[in-house]
This record gives C-alpha cells, sequence and structure tokens, in this order.
C-alpha cells in the first residue's frame, strides 16, 4: 500500500455511511456502462490491450476480493478460488496471472456468473465497511479509495476497450445512440506564456492520489508557452494533406518505423468514403467534425504533427503548472458525448480537461523521492515506469471526479487506442 | 459444381417432400449439438483454426443461402449483405471472405440474429424445395445434398472447435454431460492380410460422395497387413515412457522440428496430474482410458509411434481396399460418447468406421483424371491438394450416415485438434 | 548406410586406384567451383535455406571425416574436434549440429583453414582408400560412393546458393563471366502418349541410386500425355500478363498464401526495368531470353501456370516412364551455361535432362516396401518424407554424371531458389 | 548542421595542418583496430544492431564523402554511386539507407575494395583540408570535426561489434592478445553526498559537443548520493545467487518480460563452467574477476539490481553534477584492456570516466530549448530522443578524448552488447 495514499477531506470526514454510498455508486457505474451490451460484447478483446468487459467486471472485483475481502472480512469466504488465476491483472508477487492476450479464449466464467460475483463481493464489501474493526480501520479505508479509483480507471478502459472491439466490426456497430456535441467554429491557438520559475509539482496532500503523483517537490522551468486549445481535426488533415506520413524528416525515428510496419496513414478508426473523411465513435460512424480535436494518435504522430508545425510538446511539468488551480470542468464522461468536441473560445486556456488525453513529452518516471511501496500494491503504479509516456488532462471518458491536475496516465508512444490527442508548447 | 456428384439412391428416388424432412433434419441437428451452450461459449476462437460455434451456424447457412437461394429463388431477399463478407469461408472467387484468425473477434452480429437467419434461410429453402422449377431441379438437388453433406462436416468441426474451446479454460469446462464409453481390455493386434493385386479405389457412384473420391480408377498394390484395431492409449504410453519424444531417430525432419518448437510430450489435452495422465474430453477431465484408442495426435506423433513400433501407417489406398464392403458401423457420433472407445475384440478388423479418424501415410492428391469443378463449388476441395496428409473412417464425432470407405478426409501433418489417431500397417 | 545402395559396374570393376582417381576429381570439382570468388563470398548466408560456400566446402569434408575416416582409418587424427558440431548439417542421431540459419555467423574458421582441412582429409582418404582393409571394404566403397554422390548434390548447392547471395546484393554482382546460351525460336509444344499399363518404377540395381530411389516396384498408370518441352519465358508471361497473380482460382490455397504473404508477381531473380524483364544470373543480370525455360519458380507456380493452361503437372511415376531409357545429355553442368538455354526442337521429348528440375505432382513419399537404413546414414533421405514434392531430371547446375530416370529430388513446394521449371502433362 | 556545434579551442586554433593531422590519426585509429581481424572477420553481422567491420569502415568514409567531399570539393569524383545507398545508416532525408539488419549480406564491396574508398576519400579529404575556400571554412570545419567524432564513436562499436560477432562462435575466437588488468580488493562502496541546489547542465562551449548537450541550462535537484565506484562482479554475484532472474518483484515490467522473453540469467557472455563463472572478452574467455565492475547488463538488469540493493540509478543528471570538473581519466580504449577493471581505491569517486558506460535513470529528451538542426545532419541525434536511456562515462571501448562529463550515450533499456554496468544512488 503506497504510503504516501492520503484521503481527500471529505471522505476522512464521511461516517462509514457516506463510504458505503460513493463504493456503491461508483461500482453501480461500471455497470450502467455495460447496460448498451449485448451478452456478446462483453467476451471479446480485439488485441492483447483491450480486455472483455466482462474481464473488467470481474478483475475490480477481484481487487475488492484480494486486498480487502480476504485479509479483512472474517465471515467472508472465497468465491471461486478460481478466480485468483483468472482475474489477477498483473500482480506478479500475489499469484500468477492468465495469459493477457487469451483474455477473450473465455467463454466460462458467463457474463451472468461475474453479475453474481460483483454481487457477492458488493455485499461482502458493505458488510466490511460498515462493520469494519477500528484498528485497520485507516488502512481498509486507504485501500477501499484506492480500489474505487481503480474501479475508475477500468470505466473509462471499458469504454476505450468497446470501441475498439465495435470498430473492428465490419458492421460497425455502436456502442448506444449518442448525442452529437454541438459544431462551431474554433479560433486560432493563442499562447498562454509562462516565466522561468522555480514551480511546485505533485500532489499537495488534500485528497486522493496515486503514488505516482508523490513527492510534491520543486522544479526549474525555463520560459515556455501553451496553447490555448487542442490541436484540430481540420489542423491535423493539413498534415496529412501534405504529405506527413510519407515524410521521414518529420518522425522519431521509432515513430517512423512504426509508421512503416503499420502503414499508418490517419488517427486509428478514420476512414475515408469517397473523399470524405469519416471515423468510428461510440455512436457509430461519424464524419469527421475539423473543429473538433484530434484524437487516437500515438505520441509518435503528436511529434511528427508537433514538428510539422514548427512546434513541441509540453513536458508534463510544463502542462502541470499551467494547469494547476484552474476548476476541472470540460469534456468528462458526465458530458455523455463519449467523444472530444469543439473547444468553446471562452476562456484563455481551454480543453485542458476532458476531450482527449494529451501526450506530453515527458517519459513516465519517478518523481525524485518516489519509493515503490511494500507489498502486492506497491505493483500498481512503480513497475510501469519504463519506455512510456505521461499524459495529462483526462478525456471525454474519464469520469469527471476522477481527474486532477497531478494526475499522470502513461502509455507507450506508439498506442493510440486511448482517446489521446495533441496540445503544443513552444520555447519562449 | 463437381460432375461427379451423384444422388444417391434413397435420395434419388425421394419426392421432394423427403428431401425437405431430410433437410429439416439436418440442419436441426446441428441446432441440437449447440442446445447445451451458453451464449458466450458460441463466440470464443481460441486458435486460428477453431471457428465459433456462430460463425459455423451462420456459414452453413451462407452457404444455402449463396448456393441455392440467391441463384435460384426467384422471391428470396438477402438476408443482410454484410454476411456475405463475415460469412464466406473461402470461397475467393465468390467474395473476399473476412479474415479467418479474426472470427472471434465479431460479437455482432449475436447469437439470436444467427438464429434468425437461419430460420430465414430454412424457410426460404423449404419454400424451394417445394417449388423448385423442373428445369433446374437437378442442379438444385445436387447442390442441396452437397450443402447437407456440408452442414454435417460443419456438425463433426463444431464439435472438435468447442472441445479445444473448453480445454484451454482453466476451469475446464465441459461441453455436458456424457455417458463413459464401457471399459474393458483388448485383445493384442492380429494382422489381416491383403495379397498383390490390382484393386478399384474411388467411390462407385451409387449415393452421395464429394468430387475427391473420384473418379474410380485402379490401383496396383503390393502385398501388405492391416492391424486389426486401432493404437491404444496403454501402447501409446509405452512410446511416451520409452523418451520417443526426445528422440529424434524416430522422427520425421519437419515432425521433430514440429516437437521442439511446441514442446510436445504427450497427444494434446493430455496432462499429468500427480502421476497419472488425464485427458479433456467433451465431458470434461477424465482419466485415460488405456484401452480405448490414442487420440488428438498429429501425423508426425503417428509416423514415430509406427517407427518406433516398426510399423509403418498404411495408405489411404490400402486402408480402402481393407475396409471396402464392411458395413458402416462403430463409435460414431450416434453412440453419443463423443469420445473414442476401446474395440470390442469381436470382429477380425475393428474400429474401421468411427472412434479417431486414422491418419495415412498418403499426401492429398487428386485421383488420375480428376478435374477441378467449374464455379465458385469448385473451390470445395481441388484447392486443398498440398501439403496435407489423408486421414479415413471417420471418428466418435462424425454423423453415422456421412461416411463411407471412400471418404477422403484431409488435414496438416502437424494438426492435433481433430480427433485422430493411428492405425499400423506393415509390409509382408 | 542403406542396404539399397548399389555400386555402379564401373565402380564395382574398378581398382582402388580408379576409386581414388574419382575421389579427387571430385572433390577437386568443388573447389574449382569455388575459384572465382572472393574470400568474403565464401562467408554470406542470405536465408535459412542457403548455406556460405566454406560450410558447403567444410561440411562434405565433415561427411567423409565422419563416416569414413573415424571409423576405418587408423591413423586418422581429428582434424578438429570443434567441427563435428560446427559441420555435421542434420545428422541428429551423430551429435548436435550447428544452428542452420546461423552459418553465417561464422568468420572462423577462415577459407584458408578450411581448404587446410579438406587437404587433410583427402590426403587421408587416399590413404584408406589405398590401404583399406580387406574385411571392410566393401562397406567403405559404398560409404565413398555415397559421399562422393553427396559432394555432387553440395556442388550444385553451392552454385544455387551463390546466385542467390549474390543476387541479393544490390550491386548484382556475377559469379563469373559466362557465356549465353544461342537464343532461338522454339516449336510449339507437342504431346507424348503413354498408354495406360504397368510399369516399372525406382532404380534397377546397376550402378549407384540413392535408398529413396528403391525398392524397384510396379505401378498401374492410366493413359497420358507429356509435353514435349519445358514452359518457356515467353509462355509464363503470357500467365503473368493475363493477371494470374492475382487470380485466386488458379492457385491452390496455400499457394495463394505464399502469393499473398510474399507478394509474389514474377519469378525469382526477375526484375523489371523500364518495361522490359531482366533477371539475374550467375553471369550477372541478363534480359529474360523469351525461348528459354522459365526457372525459379515455386510448385505453387508451376501448378497455377498448369492450371491457367488447362493442364496439369506430370506425377514422378509418368516422367520417369516416359524418360527412361533415354540416353543422359542435356544443359547439365558440363555445358557450362549454368542457365537454362532455348529448346532444340529436334527430339521429340527435350530438355528431360538439365536445364531445370522439373516440378511434379507427387508428394515425396516412400516407395513401398522402403526401410530408412539403421544408423546415422539411414537420416540422408527418409526423414524428408513429408510435405515436401518431387522434382526429377536436373538441371543447368547438376553435374551430368550425377542424374539418372530414378533420381528423385524434393523441395517444399513454396522454394523458388533452386533451379526449377515446368513441364506440362495433361490426360488421355 | 546543428547549430550549437563548436570547435574547441585547440582546433579553432590550429591552422589547416593540424587538422590534416588530427584527421589523419583518427582515420589511421580506425584501420589500426582492424589490424587484428582476418577478411572473414569484417564480414559477419550476428545480430541487426551489430553491423560488420568493414560496413564501419565504408559507413565513417561515406560520411566524409556526402557532407564534405561531394558538397565541398570541386575536384572529387564520387568513387561509387551505388555506396550512397549500401553505406547510408539512417539519414532518410538524404536517401534510401539499405536494410539495416542485411548489412552481414553483402559480399561486395570486398575488404580490399572499402580500403580503396577509404583511401580515395581521405585523400581527398586532406585536399580538401588544405585547400578549402575560405568563404566556407567555417562550415567545413565543424563538419569535419562532426566526422572525426562520428569516426570514433565507429571506432567504439566496432570493438563492441566485434565481441557480439566472436562471442557467437562456438570456438570462442579471440579478437586479439591481450593483458590482464591487475587483480585486487576493492573496497565497499561509499557515498558522495551532493546537496540540494541548482546547478548547470549541458556543456559550456568550449570545445566540441554534439547537439544533444545543448543548450547548457539550470536544474534544481534535491540532495542525493553517488556510489564511489561501479557495482561489481562480486556484488551482480550475490544478485544472482538471490534468485533474483526469478523474482518479479524487483523488475520493472518490461524488463521482467524481457528476462522471460530471453531466458536472461546472467549478464550477456557469461557462461558457467562446473561451478565457476567465465566470460567472453576480446581477448577470449575468460574467469569472471569478482572485483571488476559487472558489464553486459540492460538497464532493465540495472534498475533491478539497484532495487535488490534497496538503492536506485542516479539520474543522468546527478551523474553530471557529480562529475562535472573531474579530471578525464579511467580505464579507457587508451589502456588497451578492453575490459573493465576493479576500481584503485584511491579517490573518493571512482571509475566515472572508462570501464563501462553507466545506465541512468533518464530517458533520453531533448534538453530545454534543443532544436533539430536543418538538414541532413539534423538527423545525427534528435530523432532518437524515444524510449532509449542515458548512459554516461564511456567505457573500456572509448576514446580517452572522445569523452566529457556532458557526454550523452543512449541505448534502449534491453540492450546488454555495449559495454554497460552499474552504479548507483540514494535519496538523501
Amino acid at each position: 500500500m503506497p504510503s504516501s495514499l492520503q484521503l481527500d477531506e471529505r471522505t476522512a470526514s464521511t461516517t462509514n455511511n457516506s463510504l458505503v454510498l460513493n463504493y456503491e455508486q461508483i461500482r453501480k457505474e461500471s455497470e450502467l456502462i455495460c447496460a448498451p451490451l449485448e451478452t456478446e460484447d462483453y467476451c471479446i478483446q480485439t488485441m492483447p490491450d483491450v480486455s472483455p468487459a466482462k474481464w473488467h467486471l470481474a478483475h475490480t472485483s477481484w481487487f475488492f476480493e484480494t486486498f480487502l475481502l480476504l485479509p479483512f472480512s472474517r465471515n467472508y469466504r472465497c468465491f471461486n478460488p478460481a478466480y485468483d488465476h483468472l482475474f489477477n491483472s498483473y500482480y506478479l508477487t500475489h499469484s500468477q496471472p492468465f495469459s493477457r492476450p487469451a483474455r477473450g479464449l473465455l467463454s466460462r466464467p458467463t457474463v451472468a456468473e461475474i453479475y453474481r460475483y460483483r454481487a457477492a463481493v458488493d455485499e461482502a464489501m458493505v458488510e466490511l465497511i460498515t462493520n469494519a474493526p477500528e484498528r485497520s480501520w485507516q488502512e481498509i479505508e486507504s485501500l477501499i479509495v484506492l480500489g474505487l479509483n481503480h474501479e475508475q480507471q477500468h470505466q473509462e478502459l471499458m469504454l476505450t476497450d468497446l470501441k475498439h472491439i465495435f470498430a473492428q466490426n465490419p458492421l460497425r456497430p455502436r456502442y448506444r445512440e449518442l448525442s452529437t456535441p454541438p459544431a462551431h467554429e474554433v479560433a486560432d491557438i493563442s499562447w498562454i506564456n509562462v516565466d522561468k520559475g522555480i514551480y511546485d509539482i505533485g500532489h499537495n496532500g488534500n485528497g486522493f492520489a496515486y503514488d505516482n503523483e508523490y513527492p510534491r517537490h520543486k522544479i526549474l522551468l525555463q520560459p515556455f508557452a501553451l496553447a490555448s486549445r487542442l490541436v484540430t481535426n481540420a489542423e491535423y488533415l493539413g498534415f496529412i494533406n501534405d504529405g506527413s506520413y510519407k515524410n521521414p524528416a518529420l518522425w522519431l525515428s521509432d515513430g517512423w518505423a512504426s509508421v512503416q510496419a503499420n502503414a499508418w496513414h490517419a488517427p486509428l478508426y478514420w476512414e475515408q468514403r469517397d473523399s470524405e473523411w469519416w471515423h468510428m465513435t461510440l455512436g457509430g460512424m461519424r464524419p469527421v467534425d475539423p473543429n473538433a480535436p484530434v484524437c487516437h494518435v500515438s505520441q509518435y504522430e503528436a511529434a511528427a504533427y508537433a514538428s510539422w508545425a514548427d512546434r513541441r510538446l509540453p513536458t508534463e511539468f510544463e502542462w502541470e503548472v499551467s494547469v494547476s488551480g484552474l476548476p476541472i470542468d470540460g469534456n468528462l464522461r458526465n458530458t455523455d458525448y463519449l467523444q472530444p468536441a469543439a473547444g468553446n473560445n471562452e476562456s484563455l486556456l481551454q480543453q485542458h480537461y476532458g476531450d482527449v488525453w494529451e501526450w506530453t513529452a515527458s517519459a513516465y518516471a519517478p518523481y525524485p523521492g518516489y519509493r515503490v511501496a511494500e507489498g502486492t500494491v506497491g505493483e500498481y503504479n512503480g513497475k510501469f515506469m519504463s519506455s512510456q509516456a505521461v499524459l495529462r488532462g483526462g478525456s471525454c471518458v474519464t469520469p469527471a471526479d476522477h481527474i486532477r491536475s497531478s494526475y499522470r496516465n502513461f502509455f507507450y508512444p506508439k498506442d493510440r487506442w486511448q482517446f489521446s490527442g495533441i496540445r503544443l508548447a513552444r520555447d519562449l
């Protein structure tokens, strides 16, 4: 358990009752996300990075069962010992996880059985929260908060993975009927200047944060400017139409190798019908909105675009310094668009939360003084600090109460199935 | 349409009504095979050779829709034009088939939708059979008979593939409750001698046969002897325990490469629990019956076993000559064991139909004078006559009315997921 | 040692002296083939099937050292014990061979050292032949004859592999200056008819033959016709220009998969310059001669061509029956063209020896009664009788005294780097 | 050409004559490194990362030909236009480079021809230096200095690659006779403390540096301590013997995947003979010296070792701040050991130059304000700033006049064939 995990004031002041409510609401939310699915839709894994929805539902329950119920709940009887193998994701110090690329090869347990698993876990969790022993309460509460944040991460992943799953099907089925964000022109990018100086980075300890957001520490930044809004589809089309996918001069070496190996020529999910570009959304195939932010690009494409535009990507520190203190507001999951939307032209800095995860130039690395936590939960974040890049700001499928300025998401530079996009920066 | 396709006497003499009955019974049978399945079980593809059950159900319907309804039924309206891509297996001259290894990535159409597709096709087929135009009747009837034989092949494949699917799941779920074949000792192999001579090979034209069983022709055989029964698990254990999986001297060069690359050390589906061997069956995990025939071995293993036993595999011609004229009887699907069973020690030649497909030494090749049929149905058999080996005799999952002495099944020497086993032969 | 190995009359009647001469001449020939090479050219391996020339030189010496000198020569001291691992090709019952695809990763032993190895082996071999003990002489002589035939096979492979090596180099260096075969028109194909009947197949025991040519046995053939000459480049261009590489209807299923996977669109070594086709030869890049036989095609391409021409490939039996008894004459290595040449229009059956190995429709399989020989030499042929196809007749790089009507060469259907071409057949 | 490239004072003050001397001495050095080689040794490529020695010799000459002679030398005639394709390494904006993994498949041009190429380039270069036009001199001189540093990098790579080449050969040939570094005990690690503070990072502009060492800029460091010496083989054996290669808890996620996929169980080039560890050196197989620094470990292994020792790797900034200002001295190529040696226990901070490149925790990234240079030379460094890690300090095969405190080397975390080792750090 990361020693740096802290409960936010609200949670710390709640009675057990409010934690029960919080628990039930977040757990219910995962099931609501699955409400539009047919049984068949729960079972599919279209690439190793994608997991079936039923796996997500089971794994998040396994997390509570393994880290809370089995160690702390006296009366709890393991729902099915075989699940420990099947639904462990990557906690190698706990048990041998089932092969990740084979998650889609399991027809059993059935979806119905997994819902029974969830119900059994939920019943026992409510009992544990209500009657937890005083002396372990702090540890239990920390772990429950971690488990709920973990569940929210998987809610986002479920939507992300379902989009990939539906997009591979030539029938292009939609996840569900979705409303279209309002279309309107966006103004040219303007630039927010930030002075050279020493700034604080990392979480301040008020409320929950992952261990990778700690320790808060000071860094020295050179002066820079951050773009007022995200790069739009129209702007990205300029990059495409300029032949950039055929111009090695714009690309990182590994990026160019990816372009060649995968025949990339546009963002993931884009397809040209006659001369018009369409793309897959959770609401089905739609024309590409020129004013909406470009989405589903790799960090390689983001960097190549920046090079083409004679700009660069911001570091994660530049991003955090710029956004810190601004209200958490934007096209997050609660708007229910489930796709990026055109900026509103209203504030100086727009779209900093929601719409798309913003690729930064920063490699995912530990902050000075970071230490991996003791025990199995220590595998949560630290072991991934190699070869991945940091993304910031959340997306249109991120729960609104799950994002903050210090939040560090991380994926490989080649990954495109996340809702990932581009904000530019430049030196001053 | 292969010109060599002939209707059997029974069929030829039936009125349309009896073809309707035949059609309905065989089509119904496919659905009965699926009756024990959960919706999730229909969707899984555990390796490229395996297809999801729902794909089998749809593809066999597509066959009737494509080769019968759309060309011959005036009133029929295509159920869903997108299905032509999704459910075409390998008829490249007809349309571009959906990627075979990706058949398990399609959650839609749902299982329910595919049953609606079947129902629509069946209704239209009955209508077509009943009201077919006189002048096309012969062609229609041939194609229907081909379609029904095709459906029966897929019934066998469904059971074969479901076994693979359930076996990959660590829960080892069973397909359904199955009775165990009676256990009893089997007598030592005795040898049936066949004289040197000129023999007829291939189908005689009475009743249906695939084009690859034609033309019937004469061959000259050297004297040989065929084993009275199949190689048993006990005998194969002797081969294993003699270190044969580590002895390259016994193996074909490609076979040894397969042993090394795949770490083969026993038949597929075998696993050692403590010191006892168990294996997966459609009825779940069971101890290996020493008297039952060994099953789920590749041709490489069959050949290595024969080499170890100082025997050889029979050619397909030796097999056909030996079996021709014997009644079609054995542990075929109608026994409902769905696994191989010990020989009955009763007749001279035992287990020649059913139990396991018997690997022969013969490469799958055209008979002298064979010509690929005109049109798309010509892709049915001929294009697979390269690098595959012939198996004979049907297995415990073969419909009893689908096998005959001239029947040629074919798989790659490395394939193990079929119900395939070993019968020995030797020179005289 | 294959029990079926027989010495030809000439050899059997020779004194030891004439075997010494034979030995020295054939061993010298291997070195003459390498005379045009630079040191660097000896070291390269451009794909797993290709071996470096220095490996060929060493391996053939290892053959004599391992099967003759070490068992039979009292005074011989192993040249270098490490060579047993490095230069064993595939005799798994003897020792662990060095990884085949890694043969090109060995800079040592140097070329000079390998020539010293050859010299040491040759000196000891001459001594052995001269002073061999009477009681082992028959066995020794058989093995020497096998070793010399083995050496000749590797002479052909050296030229074949060197062509591949030089062809991968963008500089397209030539192996050496070569004269061009005379160019002239060839007459249309005529057909040699062969009656239905019982024919002898296999070697008659006069002179040397490999074990795979035994036992001689009778087969029954249906009537057929064999084309008078090989398929020409001009005819094959007709196939190409008709879009055949894009027409799946013409191809075996595995063949079509190869076309797709490897983007085949012409024979190996062909390249289009402006609108003209050129191809790599051992004498460097040359325009494709329309009248010369097409070469460097896979069996898949041969079969697709036959299908396009509405013909078929002959079986190896049809070939042998047609050619048996004809004089061994043709564009073999002794013409020193080292590339196929236009037919001479003179005899009824042309080009049956030399020019190109002719793909047959026959899978490489044991003849009835064939048994793998005892001991390590038993690995020579038998273990390759799976998934390969038989080629007949020798090519322009085959030594003239190494070919005969019963000679069976074998490669995988996908292989193209051999000098392999097409002769058509048809049913009567 | 990177605008940040500066000539060092010495160079700037030289007449053209001294640049000629410098040029000739460094170019000669590359050939001296090859003096012990047989012709065959020049041609081998044992993995995609490795290049044949003859390729290194040609490529460095191509660099001068392409960036100096062809643009600036009026009289120079291209030695061979085909070389531009063959010997371009990765300058995609210049021309299409020959496939990197295929560099070992080229027997031509021969080694002798490449030496002729070098001689022709050298002659023309001396002529250019002597008679360069005044107005281009600054640009020419910068490019020559870059070319000479480039040549020195390839000198190191040649030795590194030759070690890999000789190590793959079961004969384990040695590159040449080498003296053994003196063996002696090393003292326990002590720790050099560095205070929190703002420090300068990057090159100060005096003398040559690569563009990736610019711009010099300030950073804020937390307090830390750096280990006085490198991790020894004895210490690393403790890690091995503690079962660390089987303990996922110690590893980064990608590192554990590498351990599994490649069956890593010790550093590259180590092999156990009886119970003793030996390793391959450029002087042949030798017992592992317990006091010498561990070498040929990946960053994954370095990080796992640090985790096991409850320490961490330093950042590249911590390393540079600690080493900046110390004299450039150590076991660099000039000692001619060509392998790491035990520390001398004499100074507080030991082995900071030479012995092994020290893996840092830092991802290779641009410094604030870094801009990729205009033109083809801009591909030199910037495009590799993705997914690689920084190594510092040079190794026993680095030319002594090629290293400095700001020098940033970079490889992938999985790479082991470089002379790479471990220095620990810890938080204060």
